[in-house]
Parts: C-alpha cells; sequence; structure tokens
C-alpha cells in the first residue's frame, strides 16, 4: 500500500511543483461566453448549474495537470448549488484521481463518536451497503477540524492507516480572525500549539517511506512567523499552506512552512485558487491558458523563494 | 419576519416538549423487515439508498410531527451514502418543514471568508443563479464550528439577520475528549468561556420578541456543571443540548442549560437520536409505534425533570 505521503511526495517530484490548485467555483464569476453556453438551451437550474460547473471544472483540471502536485476542490462552493453541484464535485474528484493528481478535499468537516465516522466513511474509510462498502465522494486526502478535541479524530486516522489516504488537521488559519481562539494561550503554549504536540505524537502513524507524513496539518502562509514555530515542533509533517496569492502573502511567506528530508527542502503544498483564475477569456481555449499562465507565474515565484 | 427564536419559541409551547429528534440514520441497523422491502427488484445501490432511507425518513417523521419542538438531522449520515443520500436528506428537510416542524441541521460546518459564505448559501442565505436565489438544503437553523475565528461567523449571522434563521454556535460539545481544546484555561477562562464572551456581545442580533436569542449554542448535557455555568454568561441564549438518552446524560443533567424568561424555564432543546430507536419492530406501523413510544418516554422524563 503506497501511503498518501508518499504519493504525494512522488506527485510534487514529478511535476516540480510545491503547489496546490485549489478550485472553488462561482457561477456568478464565471466569463461571460460560459455562462452564455451553458445557458443555451437550457430550462432548469440544475441543469445550467451542471454544464456551467462542469465546463468550469474540465477547463480547470486539463489546465492545472501536470503543472501542480495535487489539486484541492472545496465542497462549500459546490454544495451552495445543491444536488447538482455535489454531483459535478464527484466527478471532478473522480476525473482529477484518473489523470493521476491527488485529490485533497477541503471540507474542514469534524463531529463526535459516529458522526465522525460517518464523515470518514463518505470521503475516506466508505459506507457499508448490501454487503460491500463504497467511499461516495472518494479522495487521497482530507482537512478535517479538531475543535471537536482528539478523540474526535480518531476515526480518521484508523480509516488513514487502513486506506492509505492522508488528512490536514487545521493548525494556524490563513484568516485574520485566526487567532481569536487558535491563538489563545494556555498553559505557556497557543492552541494551536497544544494541538501541535497531539499531531507530533502521532505523526508516525501516517509516515511514509519519504520520511513525511500524511497526517498534515493546514498552515496559513499568511503567518509566517507561527508557520515557522508550528516547523519546529513538526519536522516531517506535510503542511497545507493557504493564503498564497488573492489572500495577501507572498511566496517568501509560504516557505517559511518549508521543513527538510534527506537534505531537501519539502513537507508543504502552497495553496492558491483565486489567483489562478485572474485574466479575461472568451473562450474554453483562452480561459484554460488563463490559468496555464496564473500557474506557471505561481510556480516561478514559488520556486524562485524555495532556491 | 418571525425570527428562528420565536418559531422555535412558538413549537415548543404548542407539543409542550423541549425535546429535538435527532435524525442519524444507519442503512445496516435498519430493521430487517426494512431492508428487505428496500432490497426487492432493486439492481442498484443507490436505488437501494433511496428507498431504504426514505422508508426510515418518512415514518420517523410521521412518528414525532406534534411530539418534538424541532428535528435535526445530522447530514454526516446522509452524506456517507453520497449523492442518493444526500437527495433524501434534502426531502426530509423540505418534508418535515411543511409540516410546520423547525428543521435544524447539523452539518457542523465552519470555513473562512468567502466559504464560509457558501456554506451560508447553501444552507441558509441562498445561492443566486440566473438572476435569482434559492436555498438547496434550507433549514430554520444550522450548527456551526467557531475554531476558525469570530469573523468566520459573520457570513452565517448576517444571512439569519435578513432571512429571520437561527444558529447554533459549538461551544461546549458532549464527548469525551470535549475538554482537549474547548476546556484549556487561557487568560483566567476556558476557550468555551471565550466564545460564550462572543455570543453574548452578539447575542442582541438575532433575539426574538419572546426575549430568547436565535443565535444559539450548542451545549453537551453531559457536563451539567459547565451547562450551568455557561447559562449565567448566557441568559437568553437558546441552548442545543445533545447527550441524552444513548450518551448517558440524564433528564436532570440536561435540565443544568435551562434558564429563565418571563418566570418560565425554557431556552433550551434537548437532543435524543439513537435512543428513539430503541426497540424490535416486524413493519413500517411497528417502527413508528417503537418511535412515539420512545418520543413519549423521553418526554416524560424531561417533563419531570423540569417540573
Amino acid at each position: 500500500m503506497t501511503t498518501f505521503a508518499d504519493h504525494l511526495q512522488a506527485s510534487i517530484e514529478k511535476t516540480s511543483s510545491a503547489l496546490i490548485a485549489g478550485c472553488d467555483p462561482v457561477i456568478e464569476k464565471f466569463p461571460a461566453f460560459l455562462l452564455e453556453e451553458a445557458s443555451a438551451k437550457t430550462k432548469s437550474d440544475d441543469d445550467f448549474i451542471d454544464r456551467a460547473l462542469s465546463m468550469f471544472c474540465e477547463t480547470f483540471l486539463a489546465a492545472v495537470v501536470g503543472r501542480v502536485a495535487a489539486v484541492k476542490p472545496n465542497i462549500a462552493f459546490f454544495e451552495q448549488y445543491g444536488l447538482a453541484g455535489l454531483s459535478v464535485f464527484k466527478r471532478f474528484c473522480e476525473h482529477a484521481r484518473a489523470a493521476g493528481v491527488p485529490v485533497i478535499i477541503d471540507a474542514k468537516r469534524g463531529d463526535i463518536g459516529s458522526t465522525a465516522a460517518a464523515y470518514s466513511s463518505a470521503f475516506i474509510g466508505g459506507t457499508k451497503v448490501r454487503g460491500h462498502s463504497f467511499v461516495p465522494f472518494e479522495c487521497d486526502a482530507l482537512t478535517i477540524n479538531p475543535f471537536l478535541g482528539f478523540d474526535t479524530l480518531e476515526p480518521f486516522v484508523t480509516d488513514c492507516e487502513r486506506t492509505g489516504k492522508g488528512l490536514f488537521i487545521l493548525l494556524q488559519t490563513s484568516n485574520p480572525g485566526a487567532k481569536d481562539i487558535q491563538g489563545l494561550e494556555c498553559g505557556g503554549k497557543t492552541v494551536s500549539g497544544h494541538i501541535a504536540d497531539w499531531l507530533a505524537t502521532n505523526a508516525s502513524r501516517l509516515e511514509g517511506a519519504s520520511g513525511w507524513s500524511g497526517l498534515g496539518a493546514v498552515v496559513g502562509a499568511s503567518y509566517p512567523d507561527e508557520a515557522r514555530a508550528l516547523r519546529k515542533l513538526l519536522p516531517t509533517t506535510f503542511f497545507l499552506m493557504p493564503g498564497f496569492g488573492a489572500q495577501g502573502a507572498a511566496a517568501d511567506d509560504a516557505v517559511a512552512g518549508f521543513g527538510v528530508q534527506n537534505g531537501k527542502r519539502g513537507g508543504a503544498l502552497v495553496n492558491v485558487s483565486r489567483g489562478l483564475l485572474e485574466g479575461a477569456s472568451t473562450s474554453v481555449e483562452e480561459l484554460k491558458a488563463v490559468i496555464v499562465a496564473n500557474t506557471d507565474k505561481f510556480n516561478g515565484q514559488l520556486r524562485a523563494a524555495l532556491s
């Protein structure tokens, strides 16, 4: 069984990229040509949503395959379009995985006991029906929220130990209010510090042959000092770093979260979402070219900062 | 515009019940008769899931309508069955609301900025498509997770101010590890205490004519001392209290979270989920009778503890 950590590390090496492409579609902001094409001869909203989201997601995927280490669809942006949106979400994850791109589903799920187990079934472990098991929204790794306590993370970790998949625990998020709770000082360390202790204790459970652990953490690029401190506590943990691009963090900030294994910098994925879409387009080909150009630009910035 | 707080208060008075019925379906645990009926002439898993979940949910709803103040479907238990499960989830919420029962969707969502806004669109505020707006998974109130910071709660609260819907913020959960993070002491108060301060400051934003606020909080019945302390800090906040029944808390524990308005005890919903299903059945009628009998039993215990 290949672990998520090794699958991801191989993808980083193959693409020479530590970039992860966030897919957060907002139909209202799609280019006019795409909305017109999706609307033509379409009567129902669900049909329109399916056509618009599918066209966008397929173009997005075609643009980033081979250029980024992984993709990160955020399920919120699909859930807001109801069942039609979630149907495209499922297909997007399947198509990306079929193309060999690791898929990290950004769902930030968290609940207690059997409910946490149900979420883990949905994305990682699989649900039993009529004597067999299936994973309805299968991914390579999932983001989860630790606020309810460390016992609530166990169903996810146990499923990952069995299936070889990975997790990214929210540790230090990238938003302005991140420190309201995560930054509170309790007994000589922050709330994030307490979570980091748990991550350090459990890192080996999802460690790959590469030395990196797939029991990862979300660490915002917008707080480079905190990222540096967390990296010291978690030398082998894969960091998923949002905040690059539209959220204001520069490539140099993101680099603060990188670690070192076998003499090489690594162990971090830097996310860019909205920044990939900046630019006008009047056809599918142009939209793809915009995303390719932005991906290359961010890859260039990140490679320069890392070298 | 009727606020959620007043809608819920009216339902509590109409049903003479502070019970909320949690709907957490696990197909593998359904009675044999139901599985056989759902399986008959069914080829696809999705068809089986739709039939089994629909039969269960319709029976559940028929049993609890008029007997409980509200219903609380937990979306995790439907998400684990994929699109087929979420389709039944959507219908369950619609049917319950059509029957006049307030629906609290337990989704524990939380994310930052525009992603939090997307989650709020999905459940509360509505999504814009082709010039109009629709709420794909409409509810009367939603549970949300505050771990990412108070700025991340704003899109939800703002949508509730506009639509009259409500929220339950995770404050003190009912699981064994709840205190790992929520119970950490920071500057003379716990993490939960810091969240309670925010809730106290903002309670008036979703306050109804009844005096109760629909900016509610999840407070586990399994920690009665904490519930009593939080009630002192939050005299008008609606509490959603899990932990009653299968999770081990007694009616007396739950009562610790109740407040007083106009000389009457109130301001809390006590959740029971698995406990409603205890008992054998060999037909839809018997399954309904089991749920009715359990509902009446828990209502009796709660009324006795409150009187």
